[in-house]
């Protein structure tokens, strides 16, 4: 695996540069970051570039002072304790109760009595409890700092065992064996297919979502694709012509660059499940993130084989790579007509945040439709066709459809409810969680918002006291185009806490331009595949007299 | 008036003309239709035209029929009561408790023991009660049949008085003097000006409304144009060329037809005022109709002034020839993008369900704007021009915006919320009425649901228990284009009523093709213009056992 990897790296290197080109963001991708996460290779860190109007976005560089940094504390560390601990030493000490120790390379800190020190909270620091710190080091640059390993180094309560580090062996008969190294502060859903969700204090805490905790929807095993020998396959129009384009031919189209927020169409579902019992992953709040995708246009891609916008009604279809055991692949379709409109600006994306994709996300291309559903993203793309149909494939239609609260799966007939295009208005609480303990005096809420179909949120109403009164919350993150606004808004309040209470009851519900709302409640909107589950985020947190 | 409004009729000719064009719709305009109703000349009769689909759409007729019934029937009834009631005896009786008398001609009728035995239901023979029966037979056709005559006949009690009918006396000082004559059914909001919504058991008798009773909303005095001498002003591109239309250049143009919902941003304001008072007219279910408009492209009467797609954010901004006394003419705009969309369907429309605009409708030229709300579909149109900013109308300004509940009129800063353009999904019950006795068994429940931005509506659930069980809805009308919705559904659903129930708390709530749904309830949406009220609709009934 890591030779392929490695192959895949130095196959790499002429779309690395390529993303020089990418505007207020700096690369250099000497490591890969292929793999959504390669946790011995502390290689992507993240640092905020100012934009025009002030907001933050996150860019990617080499974490080379972090390297620097550790071999200068090693020298000290060898100073201090040299208790030898193992890796199952440190897992056991993951919460307040048991202690919270975290290692950075082979040094053991007992950081209990920190943790409630933590200048980006304790949530954030308790997410490494148990494990590493490079891999969340990765994501916030601000500890490559060299007071930040001084004050580390207070914490250090010995070394970990020189272990063998014995890379899994590739089970034949395991078709997830080959399934890339994720992030560890990802919230696992499922191991196998792969679905996991951010956190969601880290989901909020950059507008554009860093790719190893971008959160991850797979059918099926990642496949392992070798960019050299990868052609996407177009299938051409009458009178036109199939095309088999490599990399290197998908880098001729003019390249076009779009942020974009995806979603999942089971995004929350955990509060539908709550209701009556649903068929799907649990995922909380973080079946959603935001990403600066680069490619070609599809309409251009299409166009080259010869297709033209049709009178009549028409579907583009998607085959991906992933296949079950029985060959068949992962598919999807969206309207020719979508397809086909330069302002829809529908990819064949390559790139993802500057980076190439990783696998987790579609290496090499995948499919970016802003304003829809994450399940018509179609990744490891193979193949692209026109066709007077939707694509037959099940997850077009016998899944991801909406239906009436009184369906059930004796009486749903999949044939009666249009796939699941655009997305309705949604938003979400991220902090405080449900079920935190807050002080009195001001609670800061913080949240995303966000709609299909290009219609910008206008607004955040953000109740404390169960929906009685509300007050608007501030919106964060990059202001977006009239009709295009295929990315998030993020949002915050500082909100005062009455005197005397002992709990809140906060919700959220943002507006999108066309005015449309959330529902107030869950259970009129239940249906029994758990999608679209967009009713008023509700939190109940306690209060600290 | 009358002069005025013949010189219209003969100058209409040529437009009648062209509405032959019109597919499966006969039309013989012999009669004027200009004003929104002439209750003397009964010209106006709708009949049933089947589709393609087996849809109905009701088609206009001349009432030759009822001319020539008329005169039959007046040989008879000479031979029959000869007393002589005056109008005034006759608008005495409007109500089952006073007795129900109507006029047809000159004959004058007691239907009292016939109301619960009309075809059509007892509430719809009741909207003419104490007055002529004329104006109600224009718009069902199905009365002009001798059966209806002869049953009718039974009833006779005596003849009008034959006043002198003598025309309202045009007022100098009364800016609203000259404004139409309306149709009786219309449910006045506001005489002056002038605003009334037809009942809704009238509402969705018909997928198209017939214009007489096509909800108006007129923010000032109704112009009263010569289309000999009217004009409108394009102004031109910089390098292009302003344009000058007459009604003929404009019919130059390609003559583009579409089905368009209108909706004002009030309807359901008497819902929102209940919550918290609301500054607005007391709109109920019924600002909200649909027409076959038929005019010119405005996209391509802004290319033929030189207009093309801008790159920068541009808008296209309207002024009506209508105007308050100090000269401010009413105006709205729309983006450019919008505009310039040939998809979009915006017209410069001179028909209205295969008739020239009536009066109150924007004679001879209003703007119609498929998806968007109302207020933008300037009628009277006099000036077209593009500028960099919305139009700055108190309307597209100051109005026309929605707001969180937390706003009042010592917060709100109109600067801070976009105009309204296209609306977020919509749906009411038109039947049963809130506070009618339903009879146990069976109760067919009707109502209309739309959604702007051309979205579709997908599904209606109908809940007859407040909410806790649903039932979906059968959708009727026209199926709609996909992202080219803009006409509603009609909806209906016979549903059984539990035994021993002796009460119906019917909800309604649509769902369109981004699956946005309509919220629970009215609060949270609540906003000091009582825009926007889209919550779940609600009617109570009783049940006889």
């Amino acid at each position: 695996m890591l030779l392929r990897l490695y192959r895949t790296v130095v196959v790499g290197l002429p779309q690395a540069i390529r993303v020089k080109s990418t505007p207020s963001r700096i690369c250099s991708p000497v490591y890969s970051t292929n793999d959504s996460f390669q946790p011995q290779h502390p290689s992507l860190t993240f640092s905020d570039n100012s934009r025009t109007q002030g907001w933050k976005v996150m860019g990617t560089l080499l974490g080379l002072g972090a390297v620097l940094a550790y071999h200068d504390h090693r020298c000290r560390a060898a100073q201090e304790s040299s208790r030898i601990y193992t890796k199952e030493d440190v897992r056991a000490h993951n919460s307040p109760e048991n202690g919270v120790w975290v290692t950075l390379g082979s040094e053991v800190f007992d950081v209990t009595k920190f943790v409630q020190l933590h200048p980006g909270g304790p949530s954030k620091l308790m997410l490494a409890a148990g494990g590493p710190l490079e891999p969340f080091w990765a994501l916030y640059a601000v500890h490559n700092q060299a007071h930040v390993r001084e004050l580390l180094a207070e914490y250090k309560i010995g070394e970990l065992n020189p272990e063998v580090d014995i890379s899994p062996t590739l089970e034949a008969s395991d078709p997830y064996a080959d399934d890339p190294v994720r992030h560890p502060a990802l919230k696992i859903n499922s191991q196998r297919p792969f679905n996991a969700e951010p956190p969601p204090e880290l989901l909020t805490e950059n507008y554009i979502t860093p790719n190893p905790i971008f959160f991850t929807r797979n059918h099926l095993p990642v496949p392992n694709l070798d960019p050299e020998t990868y052609r996407l396959h177009i299938v051409g129009a009458p009178g036109g012509q199939s095309l088999s384009l490599s990399l290197d031919d998908l880098y001729k189209f003019p390249k076009h660059e779009v942020t974009v927020t995806l979603q999942c169409a089971g995004n929350r579902r955990s509060e539908m499940s709550k209701v009556k019992e649903v068929k799907g992953l649990e995922w909380r709040t973080g079946a959603i993130s935001t990403a600066r995708w680069a490619g070609a246009r599809l309409c251009d891609v299409l166009a080259q084989a010869g297709h033209r916008l049709s009178e009549t009604e028409a579907h583009v279809c998607f085959e991906g790579l992933d296949s079950d055991p029985t060959g068949t692949a992962y598919g999807a379709s969206i309207p020719l007509a979508r397809a086909m409109d330069p302002e829809a600006e529908v990819l064949l994306a390559y790139e993802m945040n500057g980076q190439p994709l990783p696998r987790d996300h579609g290496f090499p291309v995948r499919v970016v439709v802003p304003g829809v559903v994450g399940a018509r993203h179609v990744k490891w793309l193979g193949r692209v066709s026109v066709e007077s149909e939707e694509s037959h494939s099940h997850w077009q239609r016998r899944d991801y459809k909406g239906f009436s609260p009184s369906v059930d799966w004796d009486t749903v007939d999949f044939d009666l409810a249009p796939s699941i295009q655009e997305l309705p208005i949604q938003s979400a609480i991220t902090e405080p969680h449900d079920g935190a303990t807050v002080e009195s005096g001001e609670v800061t809420i913080k949240g995303y918002a966000w709609s299909g179909g290009g219609r910008a949120v206008i607004r955040v109403d953000v109740s404390i006291d169960g929906g009685l009164t509300w007050q608007e919350a501030e919106l964060v993150g990059e202001e977006q185009c009239p009709r295009k606004a295929w990315a998030w808004r993020l949002w915050q309040l500082k909100a005062q806490v009455p005197a005397k209470l002992n709990e809140l009851n906060i919700i959220c519900k943002a507006i999108d331009d066309s005015y449309n709302v959330q529902p107030d409640t869950v259970a009129p909107i239940w249906n029994l595949r758990g999608v679209l589950s967009n009713a008023w985020h509700r939190v109940h947190v306690h209060i600290v007299p």
